[in-house]
């Protein structure tokens, strides 16, 4: 099969000075991954006319496709239009449908259509448009030397609409028949690439040559992707993923979503279909885990209450935590974890409870109780469980961690599952 | 005076997957920027031999400096140093210096320093070396066809230290001795870019030609920064800044750092030189306020407890709201934040409060109380004040927004500020 030769070209001078950081061509890459194609090379350059054109005459030399990326602005430091009319050697006329697609945009804003928009209506001639169904400027299509140009806008959220619904198409087309690349990814919390790749090559070591296998970190998850070339393939791909599932078990979240939802997602969606409230007794993770549901519209129907309680004295007078088990045991203690839990659940009036007591550091260890001891507690009025951990991070990183497992573990317990997760098995510290 | 010419050549196969996102140049853009230079473009490949041997062999013909990023670690697939021996015709040899780095780096760890980390000693034989304080990988600095070469780790912490340690000193003694370019930053809250040049503009008609301005958006500041490119100008420029800092009166945070301080940084900050306990009680930032205070090490000084009270009825029970004031006023209203504040100072035996309730949307707006309608209250017992602010942002911006607002409120009054904020001036919703 030919290998399809792609590069990309990003302009803008932000980009130059690295006062934003380029995440577009992250998600241009993926894109392309998903239909089997690589990125050879990126080449980024200022808004400048002359290296514009340099840069496009010598990439439609190498390559079968060139994306452009940025500079269909209004603005004038937008001159990617300017630039490939004078490659292509086109003139720069006013499309109409570019200039349809502006009025129409103008008038959705109640904004008068003038020359900085309508700037954007002039391409060059032999250009085939590509819609932007959100924002003022058109994609663009050209052919130059055999080479296949296709031009984005900078704005991302306009870029990933285009990408999806207007560019993939089009490559698609200039792909082999045979060709039929399918993508199937999961969501997966609690083991890292290392271990899943041992987990599979342990479980799995019939794996099959034609589908591939790739690990993606997404904090806190791990993207595995399985990906096969042919029509063929197909079923085999299907089966794979199958075995996958029984695998990874609930480590597996969610197979085939692209909408990036996070662990508190996953909980609020289980709390919200099972009528349940939640409330959240936080020391050492300070209100973090409270501020991951309540990012979520809608919250207000499962979470009605969170308690902080950094010191020790409030444990005592917002969750009616005992100073003899605070003299006792101290604060990051099965004991105290406990006793924060229930008084969270008789305070908020909640059905389902998480308390966390630890240290974060990077100063407050002991021999006795290092930095990154936690306990986590959670359950219901019935029943509470508590687990300890003791996780060698950074202080932020280490509350990340804390505030993830500690809604994984209600997650799985919504789903009762029964199986032992995988960072509780490894946990050779616990207690 | 002469432009120097420079390119960045990056490399790594998850660069070119978007598996990850590249922020490394954009931090090299800003060390580069600081000394008054400019990347002309930036090429990114994949672990290729060929591919980085001709990328190499193209950008030393047009540039001056070429700083290279990643491929020197210990893998397979880090090939900078091959691909360098081959353009240059140079025998991989064993530098002594980078072996005994190695040795060093290996007894630190307890580990046997075997082949591939060995591999990192073995340096085309002309190749200079620049120290790596943390990392097993040494920087390389080469000369090929009149092109200066700096090849840095991939790893961020690394790059940054090598950049600001290692490189950036060489690159200047390679600078005209005529050439002086100082940098000072601001960091500034309140203002938007437009509103502040529209301020400097009017504020400052004499703007000195030699001294450069320039804006940068870290959220939630602006950064200012000034520059001039000659030590003549340094009185001008210091003159410039003491003028722009009286402009800018406490919108001002903090100049000439470069250590990233958030809002909660600063606000904790005078509450620790100022021996001050804080408290929070937080309806529609849901715990976020709590979250960026515990981020912070040592808060325990300053931060024992935080409300998140999402619910009207849970307003009640943990902070004492009158159930007739919410009944009366509705949850989103002054009185209810002010009762809000003092049942958090109370129940919480801090000297200072700050209490938010607002309507996050995207949902649970009305005429009346519109979706980004947010009361903020702050204070003491002796003084509580209370602002209502109408932000139309996506919910997580919403929060965001609030959080730093209500933290910058808190800061004027813990610096005893006089001045009205721009975002209350400028709050025509202001009730």
């Amino acid at each position: 099969m030919k290998r399809i030769k792609l590069q990309i070209l990003l302009t803008g001078n932000e980009l130059m000075r690295g006062d934003i950081i380029d995440s577009n061509s992250a998600m241009i890459a993926q894109y392309l991954n998903d239909i089997g194609l690589e990125i050879e090379r990126k080449v980024t350059v200022a808004d400048s006319l002359s290296n514009l054109i340099e840069n496009i005459v010598e990439i439609t030399k190498q390559a079968d496709i060139l994306i452009i990326n940025g500079g269909l602005g209004p603005t004038v430091d937008d001159l990617t239009s300017q630039a490939l009319a004078q490659v292509t050697d086109q003139a720069l006329i006013e499309h109409k449908q570019a200039r349809q697609h502006l009025e129409k945009w103008c008038e959705q804003r109640n904004i008068t259509l003038d020359y900085p928009n309508l700037k954007q209506a002039l391409l060059p001639a032999n250009a085939g448009i590509i819609a932007n169904p959100i924002g003022s400027a058109v994609g663009l299509v050209m052919n130059f030397q055999g080479c296949n140009i296709y031009c984005t806008p900078g704005v991302p959220k306009e870029l990933e609409l285009m990408m999806a619904n207007g560019i993939l198409p089009l490559i698609k087309k200039q792909l082999p028949s045979e060709q039929h690349y399918q993508v199937i990814r999961s969501q997966v919390f609690g083991y890292g690439e290392a271990t899943l790749q041992r987990l599979i090559d342990e479980k799995m070591p019939d794996w099959p040559e034609v589908i591939d296998l790739g690990f993606r970190a997404e904090m806190p998850f791990i993207e595995v992707k399985l990906a096969c070339q042919q029509l063929d393939h197909l079923p085999l791909l299907k089966a794979t993923q199958t075995k996958l599932t029984d695998i990874l078990g609930d480590h597996l979240l969610a197979s085939a979503s692209d909408n990036h939802k996070t662990m508190a997602d996953y909980v609020v969606d289980l709390l919200t279909a099972q009528n349940l409230k939640i409330t959240l007794a936080e020391s050492c993770t300070g209100g973090m885990i409270a501020s991951q549901l309540t990012r979520i519209s809608g919250v207000s129907k499962v979470f009605e209450a969170g308690f902080v309680t950094y010191s020790n004295p409030m444990k005592t007078a917002m969750l009616d935590v005992d100073t003899t088990t605070l003299d006792e045991y101290g604060a990051v203690s099965k004991q105290v974890a406990l006793q924060m839990a229930s008084g969270a659940l008789k305070k908020a009036q909640a059905d389902i409870v998480i308390a966390v007591t630890g240290i974060a550091g990077p100063n407050g260890g002991s021999i006795e109780k290092p930095v990154g001891a936690v306990w986590i507690a959670w359950g219901n009025n019935e029943q509470l469980h508590c687990q300890y951990f003791c996780l060698k991070s950074p202080r932020i990183h280490f509350q990340i961690k804390v505030a993830n497992i500690a809604l994984d573990l209600v997650r799985r317990w919504l789903l009762n599952s029964t199986e032992l997760p995988h960072y509780i098995k490894n946990n050779s510290a616990s207690r």
